[in-house]
């Protein structure tokens, strides 16, 4: 089982400007953390971040394996990307929403998520749990996902 | 610490109807799973369904403990109750918002949730998962209040 | 065969109050005109009124068998009640929506009915001749559903 | 007393096309079976189909008797005619808007009617039942005009 | 000089039924006054009355003549017609758009004009005045157009 | 004369929560300054609290006094409540909506009143001060009333 | 009679900037044409201009004989000033909306008029022709007043 | 203590047109009672009204004084004004809205007031009751300002 | 194969007015072009011009063949009817909108097309070259229609 | 060379209210500062302020020579005034548009400017160095038309 | 002659994935398709994709060559991205839009796009073949142009 | 003191294409005359430009200096970029945002500046000359931060 976590723009700023909002840890700091306590259940962490758009895209479009999932924190992009949304349902990766902050106690514009349909689901609101609880997620959706095929080869 | 699960209406018909939308779970596995897994960490789960909406701000009047949760999974009021945001504003109590189904993918009219900007966090589309998420949000948000407890009693 | 008459916010004032726009018959007449009517072709008629719209939902959720029919005039929750919409689509009881006045020559916010799309029909402007003719449209809807199981029954 | 049965644009389609929507009755056994229902009361009833605007329009000039009736079925005029609107409400025929399907369900461009304001009432959802509700209200509604007359008459 | 009053639908009711909003003159009546008025000037009046959009639309594409002119009052089609528009426009005949009543005092679908962009001017709420002060309109027009021509032939 | 103070959702958490925004009088405080202040001008007070919105029409439905006033302080209710203005409108009593706080300095969604339009007038702002303004509004308006008559009787 | 012409602000403008689109007319110009125009039927003429709203609610307020009419060319207050509104309606006079251009084919914020709905009627789009019809249609509105007198005292 | 009535425009009408919207008292009646009222309790009244939106901002400008009140019924102006708005809030005077009638029961565009949430609070719908409850509201006002300051002086 | 090509208003203006935005070429030449170019194909061409929603709705009605298509220059129609939509979707003909001009830049009401999303595709802005298109479009949809078939044939 | 500085409504108070939000610098200093700017260059300053806008617009109008610029701070008007709009589009005055503050951040209602589309440019945020900014501006844009002027002259 | 066909986000995933949307084909062979189509005509084919919006972008300036053509399918920047819009209007390249899916029976967000109105037309919703048309459109575009610059030469 | 002005897409095409709206001026000779400018005061000017939505925000990032200034020419990401914004912000960098055209004056979506709320200030429509203009800006907001900084030493 392998974990995409990708980061979309400003996310590279974390813990270094912002911090009443955002909180103080940096992303290397969330990306050791999410490491360490997906190391125990055997999976696999990819953690990247950029400030591209077509870059966002072109990883997503990396995502080919079964068991695999995608955690998207697409900061402003989440808001804005028609292209994000279509590389996500192109794709079919199992996705899951994470954001930092609650958008929806923030300005008129982010109360509207483009990815969000797309996704099995979101979290949002927890600073770095987010991260982590995302990470649950993932964990018990694969588990649902083998104890189907299970169902399903038992009943073969 | 305590944990309320508030149910708002039409919950009451999990598992019995429309499960190709909800799943097969009744409300009172979820319950029963929520609270087996909240024993391990010694805390107490009060977990209750109501389709009136008085009724639900009601209960939400009875959380007064300074370490109490809410984790509200508030229905179709989610759309239309300013009451029952006030009534979670008011209270102050640490709320997080569940959604069974990813609202965001559906009617136009789900998509506004008056009470998100009220709580700390959502987290919805997982199904019967997102009572699971919600219940370790808590936790991670009781420890790190803990944590913020001692290093202010340690400053004194 | 059995009809349950739901009525929604402030129709107990029928009859005694605001006569010119809802005319003088009382609540209580059009059941008994409605039962009367009904007896003739052995239908059982369960006819209620409330103001709270958790009430509402509650009976709803007690409409289980198989040829029941719903008659609602939710009043004003037609036009605010996401709650009562989705207590109507999750029972999948076939309902029928009613009113009195012509909703569609009064206030832009009664323009708009929420139950609407998950009823099988509306009718509405007729006065109390609303009630008689919710009562000859679900005869006509369950003479249907009877005439396609005796098809299917023939087909066996 | 006499009825007329206006019936809009693509309406002649009706029973060939399109029968998962609209059910698998030609529109005209649907005015044989209104004429058969209403024979028995004594009512003619002249049963036209256009896909003309203003050959609606002057038809609708055309009812002038004062124990006539209209019964409407506009099609997709009903959204986008004025012209009809005005032809009714400058008639001052009293008329009764009805819809084979529910229109309340369908995409945003037909919730509005613009001729529900200027209607008696609205009958839509039941297929072709909808047709004999709409003669059931014009009976009812003919039986109440002259049960005022002959109270006026007394009253003299 | 040839003027073309163009009347769209229902305006053939005009003076028979609700007169208290549009008088109690009838359309034939306001064409003999027309004609009376213009013949001192000797103007040809073309007065006609269509329910049919596409009829109108026909008789706008007769005009040809470079010293002819079109009052239209196109009822109903005026807020509903981008096809009229077009053949106003499409044939650059000099337009004054006329109406009987007030429309910016009626409903909100009233006060759209699609017609008046593409028009020279409006008259609008003299009731049958406002057939004779296009009348007049026109002749100041016209007297205009010829005193613009003998300026550029004196100037040649 | 009676006068009928209802207050709507979470007005019970006045004066122990939230005291910056609406001050530190408890209901019950306010309760008895209306009381004290009315009992010297002969005048009834019922005072009462309800989170529930079908509670709150039950009550508005049990005024009946020609002398009876109803000063309402709808709470959230006031923005999402058609069935509350139905119940205002329906039963026609004498209305003065009140609010603690200045709405139209909050958001967005509290910028409307449903129940306004059905009351007599508006107070807003002012405190607990805006309870005891609407009971002299109340008395100016039963002195007004009782002149009314009286010159009516000297008319006869 | 009476002709109060109003002139709201920047027509003073008139005839020396802007000429492509309003014409070489100065509005001294225009009001001796229409005083000698109106000479010849006894009517006084009262022309004035301000930039100022205020200055124009002033003059309308002025006007209060009964054989009096408003032509009022209200610029761009026509758009904006809903006193103007209030002052028109509040005097209950007789008033005609003129303008220049055809303000139906300028900016979106022009397409509003704020006076019309308490105007008689609007001429627009005929540059200074609009103030000549706008004297014929007073001369035609105060010949009908005369004439309903006449009736009304022959009734007598 | 000084309290500032600042009238806005068409205020000048009251009493002499529209009567049965605005009541028969003529405003210098109702600055005359106002005066009578507010002599009993030492209180200064300035009672002006003017047509002019400049006028009203100079004057809003005038009030400098701690222990002054302004009382506002802005007339139109309420709802297009955001100059006065700003007036109001630049000068921070303590300023009390006032309405004559219930502005949310009349026009659209007259819903929404751009001084209101600069103001403290709103009282209006109650004829000319609505200025006599201003003068109590602020003497309710200046009361909690000097009984504010008595504490403040006491703690020091 | 038979190819209808249905043109609706003002369309036979074509090539004689407004020539700078519709070119010179009349409606009758493109007919012939489009013929001679079918020619070679072995199509039948039916090429037709109404002014008239439901002339054109009617000749929708008339495509029953399994191998027609239908291409439609709906003119203004595009943007308003709704009943020639449901014509287009209602006979499940084959159809692509064709347009002249870019309507992506014109005016905002001719944004929309009703019919765009019952249609196969959209073709416009090419002048008469969209005629020439669309029949190139027919041609290479007939030959896919063709080689599904053989492929079912050959799977069979 | 001559430049107007135009202050609209509230600009005298500056630095003596809300000193927060636009400094402590009075309206004459600006002035002092301004004039001592441009005395350097041989400009002459004409500065100004009122709260009226008819007055604004009568400056406006004042402004007829070649090389005069107008620096317009219109306050409130900015967002509500079609009428100095005009004025500054019929006056074809090169205008600059300044603020004090940066309008974007700032309520909704501020964010439209009504006559920035007038004028050749904006420079707003800088507090009262937007006042010398526009000088700046001017001097380069007059630079620039004697440029073009000689490249003019040269060229004859 | 040269044509070239750039290609937006996501497009690379064609015929890989979503291929009931899409159809099977890959973008690979549409390309190939085009080239050996474009060979027969002497006409030179650039074929990209990208999943940025700056390198789409990049690409738009490189074309120069007067006898260039830019076929683009924006995919979903077409309905997102002002700056792509600005890059075709800026080159001021000869742009056809094409889509493969039929965006006008898609989602509301895809029914506006940014692009259109700077490309002389667009052909969407016949699949791969709406590549194919394109460049049939080019072609026919070119002969134009260069019949155009014949005709002009014969005229010098 | 180091100011970076960074420009977004299609500046790169300055002074070589669409130059009756952009002017004649090329980038590269813009930077060249900042630089030139800004040597006199001893200014470091860092002068980029990229299509780039990512590019442009990486470079913002790159801005940690105290005494930096951002002068920012966002192009059609200024109306689009949400993550600019955020770059913006979230680096709180001083930044100036200018604009060479009028922006107020084009196109509806060129209306919003989604970054202006999180500048200093805006400068826009003066050509060239806003870069000019922006520098200027600098200058002075340089200054005052140091005096700024000067007082608070003093006053320690």
């Amino acid at each position: 089982m392998k974990i995409y976590y990708l980061n979309g723009p400003n996310l590279n700023l974390l813990g270094s400007r912002e911090k009443e909002i955002y909180g103080t840890a940096k992303l290397g700091a969330i990306a050791a953390m999410i490491r360490e306590q997906a190391s125990g259940h055997n999976i696999e962490i990819d953690f990247r971040q950029t400030n591209g758009e077509g870059q966002l895209i072109d990883w997503v479009h990396e995502i080919t394996e079964q068991d695999s999932y995608l955690v998207i924190n697409a900061g402003a992009y989440t808001h804005t990307s028609v292209a994000l949304r279509d590389a996500i349902s192109g794709t079919r990766v199992t996705a899951v929403e994470i954001h930092l902050s609650n958008i929806s106690a923030r300005e008129e514009f982010r109360q509207r998520s483009l990815i969000a349909p797309v996704c099995v689901g979101q979290i949002g609101g927890f600073g770095t749990f987010s991260y982590l609880l995302a990470l649950e997620a993932c964990i018990l959706l694969e588990k649902q996902r083998i104890a189907a095929l299970q169902t399903a080869d038992e009943l073969d």
